[in-house]
């Protein structure tokens, strides 16, 4: 029995996805479902993109992966099952969800449209194929099912992808933007260590973070204990971004930034 | 052993959930329980009952049902143990919350009061039955125990029922009102097709929607992608309740309404 | 395989938790991991240990306990493994959080920090230590793997500890705290019946309780059922805490209390 992965935008306080857990273990019994995150901003296909690229090399090898964040359940997309040159098969929308996953899981072995209705409930409802599409899809596969019985091969290359916005870099200056913000208030750019060094600006101790709502010294740290009360921090998070974070508080709220805010990055004067 | 599926308003903050599964881990070892929900509101019976019954088709066949919903616990109100025609077990609280499922489930075969001393914990909390009463019973029958041994039987006809209100229905008219605003901010009325139908409105695509806060025009649609940006639709949702949603953004905050408004459909003049 | 508990200040919106799930799977597969809460207040070290104390007896003998509230990620501090008299082995930093649970479960049979490269994830993070120490490490454990084999011994004479402010008890007075608020809008007092008898208050069935915001009565009652509606109610809750209460509402957001202030409790006048 293969592990199923489930990350999702729907939230852990209806009953969405605890019907999918059910309707795997009627389709796949004894399936082991882990929950990465059902926290994904609602209908936020880019945000779940990098989530779950940023948590497939920690993922078993051998895993199923079922991502659900689909505004255009019902309408003309299609539901796909992607198989990854490293093993893995990825269950979803076609809207670029998947994406960034097989990219960092070394590419798209193959593809099918999941169709077949000997796998499918019926009826399906055109509001959340999670529970009548995706969910059956993930359990026959999860059980030994071949993912061609789940439909029609597709082309690789007619898939859709998605992109996170890429910093605009210069010397002394990246003109980055918050992407996220955590449990915690810690402002993930879209900004990695490789931008900071073509900046030219890995060498400072201190930078400049200039936000909508103004400008604040961020002090370069590799821990979070190491932040100085009241100051703000800039360190490299687990998952290799640079984050903005204050030790013991939010520095979302403080910052006054969200999702989506730009932040640039520069020498501190 | 049999799966386990576990409904509550106790929310996922607390450890409340977590060491109800600690419980049946270590009366069931290797027991597998999936959470369907743990976001009933607070104390919400109704809400509750009707979550269940609209899940009750997805559910495993030989399911063990825990629901914890329970406002009276360690009141006079009896902890029980029904078997439904279909076969499932619904262990909880006998104030109604089991009792839309046991409908759809085909009825009660046979119910117990739980009172075992052997099955429960020792000493068993006023304050909080799920963990003492109700997840060592669910662990024993999850096992493979009878239930006839969680203690005596109850003759159906005394169990409490819970209803959820029904729509006042006349020519043109719908008088219903909102039950449920899920993650995305739809909001779920009590209302179906066969209530559209009898008001004579099936035909309009487009309706009236009266609330507390005013009137807004409902666009008939199948799919939450269909809707106009800016406009409110009006969709059958996953379990056949019709559902005011706007795309991308939240109906009920756009709408001001909530559970409990009234909200009236009626032909756009 | 011994059952996996997972605590932490880490919520559930993230991807923290799910790929911590992900690392045990890959290094243990099949293994059973139970989320015991993750919604101790962020860094809040304190609330943790008391949630987990609380927890314990109720978890199964052979658990692995994994904790992760660890405002210290990547600094000085240890990361520990440490069997109980009982048998249980906890693993997460050295800071406080598993310390009351080793005392509820018998004291310290020995302990270990853990160190092996071979068991850690490569590279360790030094901002989340969840994914890439302790994950790996109770993966370790749960498959049946020695806890010697995680690294040197400690002197448990050496771990840090952590302790539950105690109320200040004196005839006729109890100055107490709120440590926390759950779900419900319940206070949690760091009060326990023993202080009640110390202060020779058990007889009365009435008490005022006292905080920053003002005083109210507060009826000792047994269940939350028998708190008359608009009254406030004290009753001992499933842990054994005093707990201040209403019916069908927040008792917290009514008596404009939180974590931190003081309660006192004394005679009505």
């Amino acid at each position: 029995m293969r592990p199923i992965i489930f990350l999702s935008d729907l939230g852990v306080r209806d009953e969405f996805v605890g019907v999918c857990h059910a309707v795997i273990e009627t389709r796949a019994p004894g399936a082991k479902v882990i929950d990465l995150s059902h926290g994904v901003p609602p209908q936020d296909v880019g945000t779940g993109a990098v989530l779950l690229a940023d948590a497939a090399p920690f993922l078993p090898a051998d895993s199923v992966v079922l991502g659900i964040v689909d505004p255009g359940s019902g309408s003309e997309r299609k539901a796909v099952a992607v198989t990854t040159v490293s093993g893995m098969l990825l269950v979803g929308p076609d809207n670029g969800l998947l994406s960034m996953a097989w990219n960092v899981l070394g590419g798209i072995a193959s593809a099918v449209e999941i169709t077949a209705s000997e796998v499918l409930l019926s009826p399906v409802s055109k509001v959340f194929q999670g529970r009548d599409v995706f969910a059956p899809a993930v359990a026959h596969v999860a059980r030994g099912g071949d993912p061609v019985a789940l439909g029609p091969a597709l082309d690789p290359a007619t898939l859709v992808t998605a992109h996170l916005n890429e910093p605009d870099v210069e010397h002394g200056l990246i003109k980055g933007e918050v992407f996220d913000v955590d449990r915690f208030g810690n402002v993930r750019l879209n900004v990695r260590m490789s931008h900071v060094e073509a900046a030219d600006l890995a060498a400072a101790g201190e930078l400049e973070a200039v936000s909508p709502a103004g400008s604040v010294k961020a002090i370069r740290v590799d821990t979070y204990r190491e932040i100085p009360e009241g100051a703000v921090g800039l360190l490299v998070d687990a998952w290799g971004w640079l984050s903005l974070a204050r030790f013991a508080t939010e520095a979302a709220s403080a910052l006054d930034v969200g999702p989506g805010d730009m932040v640039w990055l520069k020498p501190l004067e």
